[in-house]
């Protein structure tokens, strides 16, 4: 059969027409994430609220294809603890990524596994290259959806295990009204007994 | 050296604020591109037009890589043709490209060397999906700029040779106001000949 082309639109902002796959990350599937536990059972018994969604559109799992999608993370908190994903590495870990602000506003968070950190701003009409290696959590630190469009190799798979277990060197917190990098001490405990 | 990351942004529109390499294709570069060669010599003859630009960020020619940037085709038309890019197949055939429409409006043309074509449209918002495989060439047939964000895989390469010597099966003309798809009549006799 014939591999043809096609097309997709972002609809009514913070959404794709057509998809494969439709991940959707409630609170209660995010335990163990945020920093602040008590205040995540909190929040969880008032209600499992949506943290993000993505919209995958599948391609075969090759080096020349590109796997894409929408990434929406809503807006809200934890605690002080922006809504974020859970971030992952590539299983692959020699595969990049880039992604392009739709909507909203955010900080793209990144580590390396030698210990290095990085962030980088989404807002509209701004893209961030992720490359080979680094880790990486989209954080909403706005009052709206973090809405990003995402592209990487087919081959690239996913690791979710090392961030898991660690978690990333910084928090991204409110205080005093704005996003603050804070780092994370459970991060660090994580290190020296690994 | 640490490989960071980095993000650049789509800035007055149509440029990027940050990029590796600039590519220009005036008019007086484009020989032969255009079906009405007489209506090329009469439009040159009154100025060399800019066609279209490419803002390229580079990476490493790697499989784990993405080579992404910004493509802007000016509106215009030579003879009844619009605008548009010289259009390549990528030398590693076996790879896809993903083009996001940032603003105007425009067609994706496409073929493949079987001999199948096919066309998607670009518009803000929307993102097509060229499988590998598949020749592209943008088409500009709005009345202002057709900006789209593109992302390839870093060892795909370009090979403009096919495309050089026989054209794509379709022109992309106006008539009746309207862009209409034609058969290219020189494509035809090229693959006779070949």
């Amino acid at each position: 059969m014939k591999d043809l082309p096609f097309g997709f639109d972002v609809i009514e902002g913070s959404r794709l027409d057509r998809f494969d796959h439709h991940i959707e990350r409630p609170l209660s599937t995010l335990k163990g994430l945020f920093a602040d536990a008590q205040a995540y059972q909190r929040m969880l018994a008032e209600g499992d609220r949506m943290v993000y969604e993505v919209y995958e559109v599948r391609r075969p799992a090759k080096a020349g294809e590109l796997l894409t999608g929408l990434s929406v993370v809503h807006p809200g908190r934890v605690g002080g603890e922006y809504f974020m994903t859970k971030g992952h590495y590539h299983l692959v870990r020699e595969t990049a990524e880039i992604y392009y602000g739709v909507a909203g506003r955010g900080l793209l968070l990144m580590q390396e596994e030698g210990g290095g950190w990085a962030v980088e701003e989404f807002r509209p009409g701004r893209a961030v290259y992720v490359p080979p290696c680094w880790a990486h959590r989209s954080v909403n630190t706005g009052d709206e959806d973090l809405v990003t469009l995402f592209a990487y190799p087919g081959h690239a798979g996913h690791d979710y295990g090392a961030i898991e277990q660690c978690g990333f060197q910084k928090l991204v917190l409110r205080r005093d009204g704005e996003p603050q990098l804070v780092d994370n001490a459970a991060w660090a405990r994580a290190m020296e007994t690994r």
